[in-house]
């Protein structure tokens, strides 16, 4: 028998899509899963001539081409150790081990250097497109050992996503890079659905649309600059009828949203790396919030609440709202990248921000056309001076920002006066305003902080840091 | 010789002043510090018939009386591990460490259980006050071993602050208790100094007032329901000349803060249990951007800016500003509060927030009027059917919010119109409306959820959970 491509371990959902996407591309792929029914039963539902089914491990490796690449999709976390148990004695010299999952980075990077350490190759491939994705075609990420993606670059590159015909897949950096960029990733995603959200509250409850309305709305946005595929489904969702009713689907779907646990992990590492991403953090929280059903409703009762004031001019409105979107998803966006860019400085990564955002064009969910211009902004240098350091500072965004920045703020003053929550909306133009805030009133945290830590203060006049000796009056 | 009450470790600002406090309240007080040089000048700089100095840890343990009480004031992380090290071969049964820094409460968790096996109790005590509450009455926080507390009790009630006659320390819980505690002190100490930043920031930009202006407006808010430490020491900033000028000092205050790690603790772990203290959060991210002066100075010029609008009636404007204030506090502590129920919870510690809120009103840098209330709202029972789950179900603080929260809203809409940078104020009105939420959008994220990933949602008419099948127009 000749020697297969790839093993595929692990044949659930995502693993599954991915070998038969494999597959498709004439890949020799064997695929194992713990539960031998498992794999029997993808064989039977999905037969295809390049997928070899495989009971045992051991065997599995064995009819493996040199250097055996072996690709774990399988649930993030203690499995992912208990696997790489398994496979070390099986595998050799040279021999590579990716991970399909949603592995936190600091895990791989633990895992790669423990593999590389018995010479076995371990990469964390972030994989992002859902069921769909994994089949026809993800946004692939993958980080770890340079040579050892040269070897899977091949397959890799044949299942991505095309974007202008370029694969949605490149090589992110060393180490954890690659899941790093994933949870990156997953928090932008997260950031995008809130601003979506924020904007339905707006159009239904103060600018009065339908749903009917609503699906015509974002039908028409997704022609123009906001163009994704987040927005195209939000349009078709509300032309959604329900199965159990003669209503609107969306109007019987549960007000309150699960998460998994990636977008907080990235909120987690801004708030070490000591890098603002506001708008990924007020959006898991948002999720988070919206579960306490028994508050909400309690509280609903009882904390005022102002009444809606509805406008008058719907399709100014409208207009307005699309602008305040699509100013958030910039400063969003510019959030998400500057994370990475500063993971990229602290961790040594030398991440291609240009390249990343270039594969996250088509096969995830945050694929959009507003992630050429992101491309485009990284690769030409089209700050002031060079690459721009923040995406804001990118002479095509800035200049959205400056035309739409008042509909954002008019957005924002008219969700918190009628009462609804758009924290995402808030947390988008605090950010722009400390970012470009030439007063922020940090001089008189600084006072105070002198004053009763003697933290010493520093001057606008001169250099150096300076204590005053405060004087205290009686009111304290 | 006497045996001694006590040993303190480290004698740097902290430690001496904790050393003085106890001489003071009577108790013998062995004195070490690694340098001895520190120790000698210690006892040049402030001889006390109750300090003893010790240049050899071990005289130091041996001159103490049993159970031996040592009390760690030296910096957090690797030089606690380093000293409790030298500590074990000294100690033996029943005695006591006490860790008066502001150690991780995981670190104060491993540690005591560490040497909880050895037979050794260990305290994490946090201490709130600063130089000055150290020296003559801090705010105490100690958690660990019960009977262990019993025994140093009346030394940690004797040099506390006193509120109405109340020694501002109660046992807080067992293992790392103390500590996350003052974590969350020291979160919503961030969050209420963010506030009366962006309170200034409203008041000199669009209100238009001077400093001198502005030390009578702080001044005279200290007279009311904001009379507070922190409100007190603002007023008396705005007074202060500058030494080395002939303006005034908070202009020439470079706008920019640090600071330490433990607001940002506070974020993280809140953001691992899954709640929401998105005012703290923002407080810290704000000195974060506050840093980035040459990004700003660059930004200031590229970004456009909305003109100041100035008010006419200053008078109100201000009262406005006040309220906004207030009602953002409520809403801070009410977070923060809600983050310490939380862990209480999930870590089995039985928190008693009234005693906890009780022993904030003196001592600390939060000290408050307000704090009488929060200690009222939870040892009272003053919620709708009893302890508030949170702060803003307590009668007390919904009547305030009800009254106030439009002037909250309004100082939003007005700093964002503006072009000020308000993300505490903006999260506070964001927390506010997302808690008592009836609609929240999370209903078109669950929806998407199930059209990109089959994640199922649940419905508002019937238990349980559904998949759609959901159309895809060409759209996509």
């Amino acid at each position: 028998m000749t020697k297969l491509d790839i093993g595929i371990v692990g044949l659930s959902v995502m693993g599954r899509s991915l070998a038969l996407n494999m597959a498709d591309h004439g890949f020799k792929v064997g695929g194992y899963n713990r539960s031998a029914s498992v794999t029997d039963q993808v064989m039977k539902e999905h037969p295809h001539q390049n997928l070899i089914p495989f009971h045992d491990l051991g065997q599995l490796i064995a009819s493996l081409s040199r250097p055996r690449k072996v690709m774990l999709m399988i649930q993030a976390g203690k499995p992912v150790d208990a696997v790489i148990e398994q496979l070390i004695p099986l595998l050799g010299q040279g021999d590579i081990i990716l991970d399909g999952g949603n592995s936190f980075y600091e895990d791989t990077r633990r895992r790669a250097k423990m593999l590389e350490e018995q010479g076995i190759h371990y990469l964390g491939v972030g994989i992002s497109g859902g069921e769909e994705g994994a089949r026809f075609g993800p946004s692939i990420m993958p980080g770890g050992n340079r040579d050892a993606y040269e070897s899977v670059r091949p397959i890799l590159k044949a299942i991505a996503a095309k974007a202008m015909d370029e694969p949605c897949c490149t090589y992110i950096g060393p180490e954890g890079a690659g899941h790093y960029v994933k949870m990156v990733h997953n928090g932008i995603e997260y950031a995008d659905m809130q601003l979506i959200a924020e904007s339905y509250l707006l159009l239904k409850y103060v600018g009065g649309f339908s749903n009917r309305e609503l699906a015509d709305i974002f039908h028409s946005w997704n022609q123009g600059e906001l163009h994704s595929y987040l927005i195209g489904i939000t349009a078709d969702i509300f032309r959604e009828a329900d199965d159990l009713t003669d209503g609107e689907l969306i109007d019987y779907i549960l007000d309150s949203a699960k998460q998994k646990g990636t977008g907080r992990w990235a909120s987690i590492e801004a708030l070490k790396q000591g890098v603002d991403i506001s708008m990924i953090t007020s959006a898991c929280s948002a999720r988070i919030m919206s579960n306490h059903l028994e508050a909400r409703k309690k509280a609903s009762g009882l904390v005022n609440a102002p009444a809606f004031n509805p406008v008058t001019d719907k399709e100014q409105f409208a207009s307005m709202v699309r602008e305040a979107l699509y100013t958030g998803k910039i400063i969003a966006y510019a959030q998400g990248f500057s994370l990475m860019q500063d993971a990229s400085e602290q961790y040594g990564w030398n991440l291609d921000l240009g390249r990343i955002a270039s594969i996250f064009r088509a096969g995830c969910i945050i694929q959009a056309v507003f992630l050429n211009d992101i491309t485009k902004a990284f690769e030409s240098g089209s700050g002031d001076d060079g690459k721009p350091e923040n995406l804001i500072f990118d002479r095509f965004f800035l200049s959205r920002i400056n035309e739409h920045q008042d509909s954002l703020r008019k957005a924002v003053s008219t969700g918190v006066m009628n009462g609804l929550p758009i924290p995402a909306l808030c947390n988008a133009i605090s950010y722009l305003d400390e970012f470009r805030g030439k007063a922020v009133g940090a001089n008189l945290i600084q006072a105070q902080r002198d004053c009763f830590g003697a933290h010493t203060y520093e001057r606008t006049d001169r250099e150096g840091t300076f204590h005053h000796e405060w004087r205290k009056s009686n009111d304290n």
